[in-house]
């Protein structure tokens, strides 16, 4: 694109970075700001700026946090006997959304992929070792995404925790509630058959 | 959405703001932001500062510039005596895509629209006068969105530069190249049926 002035282009190619903007869509948002009044704009790079200088993270489940344990951790009402392992706060959202869950959290702050170059060491594991050896919690619930890189950080998980007396368990996959047999993917059906459980446990009653 | 973090809220409210972007795209965008190294985030939101701060228009066509008085204002090679009427800079970018187009601009920066409370006082259309008054213009193109806030505005302009001495002519609507005549809208066939060129004139020889 040839843009008619730097400022405009520089905008335009810092907003183009973020994942799934184009630089039509990148031009369209920048010029969209730059007819907002200067006190709007303002408040949305200050907005952004204090998040990135003043963030911290849960000490305890490593989860986004204002404070220094979040209130999860801190919720008497919840059971800390339970930890839910997830990829980042979103999963968290996710899971407190569906109000079927009331256990503590681990966030990983990502998944191990070798081809990003992320490595168990670029994730939270080690805190959630030490959490583990405490010795208080009695269950692990591996709630990762069923993608490749959720499947090997499960994996490393599983070696990791095995030898620890702690439960292990992952969340169930199979077909979505409203999906349609003959639109299943084979993997997901096949896997969903060899993977039955007794109707009584099947919550359909 | 419940957020862990009102830090964190914010900044995905005000993502929230832009066009086209909703709380779940938001978070997104923030939460990439937020892995980036702090010198990305602020090499981001400085940007945007320095754009609101520091952008300046051209004087004469009111295209957004670095300079007082922009490229192609200055432009010894392009034909001053024609000046083609846009909304905004993205519609200077698409014509000079073309490469069809010699001439200069003016920016209006907007469209007539009561809905969203633009009037013509709004927009760029005193300083159109003012050109056209120096004498200098022989051709005045409308070159707007065929959407009814462009029809409009070249029902507005055409009022008040019809008893200037320059000729007035309007981009040309029609079916688009590779249209199929099936699929055409029925105004934009009617309309391209009782607006037709001689065949001469079609460039289509």
């Amino acid at each position: 694109m040839n843009f008619s002035s730097k400022l405009l282009e520089n905008a335009v190619n810092e907003f183009a970075k973020l994942p799934g903007v184009g630089q039509r869509t990148a031009l369209r948002l920048v010029l969209h700001l730059l007819n907002q009044d200067k006190t709007e704009v303002s408040q949305f790079t200050e907005a952004l700026n204090r998040l990135k200088e003043e963030i911290r993270f849960c000490q305890s489940c490593y989860n986004i946090s204002d404070v220094a344990v979040c209130e999860i951790c801190a919720s008497q009402k919840r059971d800390h006997s339970i930890i839910c392992v997830v990829e980042d706060t979103r999963d968290v959202m996710a899971i407190e959304n569906t109000a079927q869950y009331q256990g503590g959290y681990h966030v990983l702050g990502g998944l191990i992929s070798p081809m990003d170059g992320i490595g168990p060491s670029d994730l939270n594991i080690e805190p959630l070792l030490e959490r583990l050896k405490a010795g208080e919690v009695k269950e692990v619930i591996l709630a990762l995404s069923a993608t490749m890189e959720g499947d090997t950080t499960i994996f490393f998980l599983y070696k990791k925790l095995k030898d620890l007396p702690v439960q292990i368990s992952t969340i169930a996959r199979g077909i979505a509630f409203g999906g349609e047999l003959e639109y299943v993917d084979e993997i997901t059906l096949g896997r969903s058959i060899a993977t039955r459980i007794p109707y009584e446990n099947s919550l359909l009653k």
